[in-house]
């Protein structure tokens, strides 16, 4: 198997940094778009053949590692938070949820069981398709995340009625986030069981808090899923964006890999997690959109900033933009492979 | 005079840490709702005795400085790219800019004589109304903010078509942010001019940006803009957010007063820029949706944070938000005043 992935996340030497990309599926590869024209995002997740075709798509460009094709929204309707993806909105929850009631309905799911055992069959289909040639990565939403998404009804610029419960009804916020965490915690487990080698923690909207409300309010949470999984075997990709002033924290609440966004220099983010970690990023996304020479350029200086330390997979700090060109992405994957060329 | 606040500027001693609020008039006060009953946003932008009359406003909860009410995109209209503000989805530039010839149309204006007079007029109005009671803060928007207006045509959340002109057409870029730069030095020069004591620089959306884009494509610009108002006489407060790993870079930058957001505790960010500049923050806006002794709580942490070092103004990390409840805000200007009750 190609393993580097793997081995890099277990800070073990590896011959070149590996790489892959959030959304490494998705709107900018022809061949998604395709699927997409008589699939709806929510059929394709729930049909393990179309998630197998999806997930491989990118496979091509030569990434070191294939993640499951899912969406970390998935649990909330088993959950008993129905939603759509609107068009052109992003996803819509049909009921948002703001009060203790609200919150005392949610249904703590035994995911195989209950509501998302496609996706495991996907799992269990995508790791036989791949037969060992690469390492596949299952994922789920951090419970900051979903609950941001199940309180505002969808997207959010300030979270304030997130952050208003939080901070108004602790008993009902903490009820939400233990049965969120729970429900994450079976659901990543099972995904082991299934077959991923290595899961991520998607926690994107953590950084819109600040480091004490953090603590308060999300980390005993998210420390709890993350210490189950540490007795897992497999590595644990702990991620979030504009994380500057909370990666301190987020390493204290646990990980294998610290996922870090474009904002923060990596050698400025492993010096404050430590070298006990392995960290994965951090290019910044809209970098693709640039010309092959600042693409590279850019690319040059993530790497060089790891450079010395084992442990680093290359990565951008979020996911790919639906508008990037597809070519640019396979040269950069190319280019983190060839030290020589950069040196 | 009220002068605690321009004393805090300053980093010298004051009886109690001064306070005030971005965007302290605003949709929040019910005075403020009624006078947009009846004229646009804009209407009371170019009105100095509207102005002048929402400005006054916040005065009532205690505040330590009055801030000019405008918007940061006012210099577009003059400048060749009107705008209108769309009910609910904010600012709509009638015309986005994207390349060079688009770039080559916008007029490097004198501010005073073509067309902003009515902003100095404000200035000069709400000064002589304020007859020496509290300090008038100017403000205008940084270049990278007002940049990201024009190019993406309203607000965004990924800042790609921004990033894009920036990493692909670096000349056009930066004849884009020399003209803006050009047209917000002597705008606020204009302002100190006509009696603003202090002006704040948002560059309310630069920590979209990484540190090394942040010193290739925007610094110096900035830079540029900060030296020049050093020569001026008054306190120079420049205001990011998202801008934990950018604070180091936003020093060297220029300012008087660097303002911290939310996210980074206030301590942290002071260790990283030296204590040889004032800081302004940084408590979440959010918080003022909490009851009381969250408010509290989390407003102690911050005063707890800048105890012992001269030059702390309180302020929230960003504006106040649209529904926040106007008691928890005059309630914390007088906590911020009673430093007994809170010891």
């Amino acid at each position: 198997m190609k393993d580097r992935f793997l081995r890099a996340c277990r800070r073990e030497p590896v011959d070149v940094t590996p790489v892959w990309f959030m959304r490494q599926a998705g709107r900018y590869m022809a061949e998604y778009r395709k699927v997409r024209e008589k699939h709806s995002l929510l059929e394709i997740c729930k049909t393990p053949e179309l998630s197998l075709e999806v997930t491989l798509q990118p496979l091509r460009l030569g990434v070191d590692a294939a993640i499951l094709f899912a969406d970390i929204l998935l649990p909330l309707e088993p959950m008993g938070a129905p939603f759509e993806f609107a068009k052109g909105e992003g996803p819509v929850i049909h009921e948002p949820i703001r009060d203790a009631a609200g919150i005392e309905r949610l249904r703590v799911i035994d995911p195989a069981h209950e509501g998302l055992g496609y996706v495991l069959d996907s799992v269990r289909l995508i790791r036989k398709e791949l037969d060992g040639r690469l390492p596949l990565i299952g994922f789920a939403g951090g419970p900051f995340t979903l609950a941001s998404y199940l309180v505002e009804g969808g997207r959010s610029s300030h979270f304030d009625k997130t952050k208003r419960l939080m901070y108004g009804e602790p008993a009902a916020w903490n009820e939400l986030m233990a049965k969120l965490s729970e429900v994450v915690r079976r659901y990543l487990v099972q995904q082991i069981e299934a077959g991923a080698q290595a899961v991520q923690l998607f926690d994107s909207w953590v950084g819109s808090l600040s480091v004490d409300d953090y603590r308060e309010f999300v980390m005993p949470h998210v420390a709890r899923i993350l210490s189950d999984l540490a007795t897992r075997g497999v590595p644990v990709i702990h991620f979030g964006t504009d994380t500057g002033a909370l990666l301190g924290a987020m390493r204290e609440a646990g990980g294998t890999v610290l996922g870090v966004d474009w904002r923060t220099p990596l050698d400025e983010a492993w010096d404050k997690v430590g070298a006990g970690v392995a960290v994965q990023g951090n290019l910044d996304p809209t970098v693709l959109f640039a010309p092959w020479d600042f693409i590279a350029r850019s690319a040059k200086r993530v790497l060089d900033r790891a450079a010395g330390r084992p442990g680093h997979v290359f990565n951008l700090g979020h996911g790919i933009l639906p508008e990037t060109p597809v070519d640019n992405v396979a040269r950069l994957v190319d280019f983190v492979y060839q030290p020589t060329v950069r040196a």
